[in-house]
């Protein structure tokens, strides 16, 4: 559809996704102020942004830096109280510039191990003190009260956990290329791309939500698996307006769509099609199987015992929270890498996630008690884990009320 | 006194200033909150100073990097009404820290050439709107409620300004190298030489305390003048405990004590020994002659038009607010160099300031109305401009209240 411009430099292609992030990803408007979060290896791309920002008439943009090094300090040096504090004034701070009309851009690209030689107990209380300190701000994305996004900025330490066996230089060029490509800016006009991509995604939602099926059929190699659909169930995909009347498009990239599957309602085996890297841990060749919603068998090639572990840290561990679709020609699956990073990896592949459900993805969901979103089937869990399920050799059935199968997927496409 | 440490590495430099600034400048006690602001230029004494302060026990260290980059983009991108916008959210946020109990460290460092080709309008409305939503925030600082510190990193701008005919890597060292002299951690001990400093400035200000001269008596070349002193004048120099009970030296280097000079008793002609440097021209060759307190006659040899101008601000900008020793053996003034920084700068010579006068040099100045501060002698102006008249040919008296002369300075030393 697009043409591709293998011709464009690299700070052509950086300049052209930081014209997307701000055109198209945050819909930034002329006279707002935009709060931004980058780590201090990605100066490049949030300079391009900030640029772009002034030209779309910015009054303000403030980057607030993160460095590894100094995060590394603290775990290494700081004493052991330090780590149940978080900067809860800098947090209220963008609190206050986002009910004062700021939009909010995150560039991703944080080094997957850097944590992963500390103190597992210091790196959760401090995790859970930011969560904490963070909430009111984040209540205000999480509800698309502003406009927001999130993009992707390729850093050395990114870099090196994707391609250890490369060089320094070579991988930094790998990871870009491969930002540049899933991300659909390496292109002559990205910006119609983009707004092509967000109309393909909001027509699979609205053909998914008049249609209205009460099930999904997926059939591959290990897999043979009938996923019910939460009553009231809507699909999402794409852009979406947020409170400020400002439309944005939250992730880039983004090649889903999902809605909430009935928590009661799965029967039968599937596979996954990728490893799960969860918390430290890869887990290899997952094989599951179904009874009334709930796993009654899990296995795995490796890292079975943090997936059994994983299953049972609730009731609604072992049911499905949401179910994803996206073509096995996307181009972050058909990179073929993963990631280790949620932009991407849940953009890889049709996916199933156990646990937590999104209330957003049932009508009204949002007004809706714990009884009555339990009552339509949404399931309530105090984890959220995506696993990929989604491959070329993947067929998925929509069923109709009626238990009329209609194809929606052949060998992982659309049909 | 001090060991010179001719044989310390470069980071081993670094090291130090970082730990001086941390143990000595601020302060830092364990368990507290640290707040750091720095250019993107000086990352690695940021990470340095970062690494000292969790040593030292600190909780959290949050540095909020600034982007000379991304300010001139804004000059030259964002809509005219975005320089009359400051993040007041974020300046709220510092205040909410510093009354929660962090520390402040600021990282100076500036290009001071940054914004010389923008619309000065419109640099003026931006510091304007910066000071503005600053204030609140600033004032637990300037009434000292909290430990803070002032220290220097070089950077490449700022090294290209002060070393226009070297290479970029010459002139970077030439200035790391000044500041690390200036700053008197280039030795083997420099906490006890910081603390040598300290002991020394307050017993220069405490013996002046002591002697209540009522003028001072000053002669050099092109220089006869006698400057009478503020009623209930208050010499003040080197560190202070600050309201939340911690010890700190606010400015790294300090060589100065100073006071508050009486607006109505300045008699005779003043020659400046060093150029100054006001909002980017460079006013050469002062000579100017008091009577009564005021200025009667300027005159410069390049700029005199700017000065003539700045005198005539208002009624305040012709007489003098502040009068600062500093002996010609310090650092700075040995240097022989202009930094375009006011840390360096003010520190480098014995000094007169033009304008406003500091409350603080005035015994129980805070609790004064303005009308009380006027009849002591404290001056009142919108500017306060400092100007450099110390220099090793000029000798300075005081004169006590029955007329008699002591010396206190002879060819620019203590005596």
């Amino acid at each position: 559809m697009a043409t591709l411009a293998q011709e464009l430099t690299f700070e052509q292609k950086l300049d052209q996704l930081a014209r997307v992030a701000i055109e198209v990803g945050l819909g930034l408007k002329a006279g707002q102020e935009l709060v931004m979060t980058a780590s201090l290896e990605a100066v490049p791309l949030a300079r391009r942004i900030t640029e772009h920002a002034y030209r779309a008439g910015a009054s303000l943009v403030t980057t607030l830096y993160s460095d590894d090094e100094a995060t590394l300090m603290r775990f290494r040096h700081a004493p052991d109280e330090a780590f149940d504090h978080a900067p809860a004034w800098l947090y209220d701070g963008m609190g206050a510039a986002f009910r004062s009309g700021a939009a909010r851009l995150a560039i991703t690209g944080a080094n997957p191990l850097l944590l992963s030689n500390e103190d597992p107990g210091k790196v959760s209380r401090a995790n859970q003190s930011v969560s904490k300190a963070y909430r009111p701000a984040l209540e205000l994305i999480t509800r698309h009260q502003i406009n927001w996004t999130i993009v992707a900025s390729a850093t050395p330490s990114w870099a090196a956990a994707m391609f250890p066996d490369d060089p320094p230089d070579v991988a930094l060029a790998k990871l870009w290329d491969a930002i540049f490509a899933t991300t659909r800016i390496d292109v002559d006009d990205p910006v119609s791309n983009w707004k092509a991509n967000d109309a393909e995604l909001h027509k699979r939602a609205t053909y998914m939500n008049e249609k209205r099926f009460s099930a999904l059929q997926y059939r591959g190699p290990g897999t043979d698996f009938r996923l019910g659909l939460a009553d009231d169930h809507l699909w999402l995909g794409g852009g979406t307006t947020a409170g400020n009347g400002l439309y944005c498009i939250p992730n880039m990239p983004t090649e889903e769509i999902f809605t909430t599957p009935h928590k009661d309602r799965a029967e039968g085996a599937v596979t996954a099609t990728k490893p799960l890297s969860y918390q430290g841990t890869m887990i290899e060749g997952i094989r599951v199987r179904f009874e009334r919603g709930r796993i009654v068998e899990a296995h795995a090639t490796r890292g079975e015992e943090v997936l059994q572990k994983l299953i049972a840290t609730d009731d609604g561990a072992g049911r499905l929270g949401e179910v994803a679709l996206v073509p096995h020609s996307s181009p972050i699956a058909s990179s073929g890498l993963i990631f280790f990073n949620t932009l991407f990896d849940e953009n890889a592949a049709s996916h199933i996630a156990l646990g937590q459900a999104y209330t957003s993805c049932l009508r009204d969901g949002d007004t809706l008690t714990k009884e009555q979103l339990a009552a339509k089937g949404a399931n309530d869990s105090l984890i959220h884990v995506d696993w990929m399920i989604g491959s070329d050799k993947l067929d998925i059935d929509g069923i109709t009320a009626s238990g009329a199968a209609e194809p929606l997927m052949r060998a992982g496409e659309w049909v």
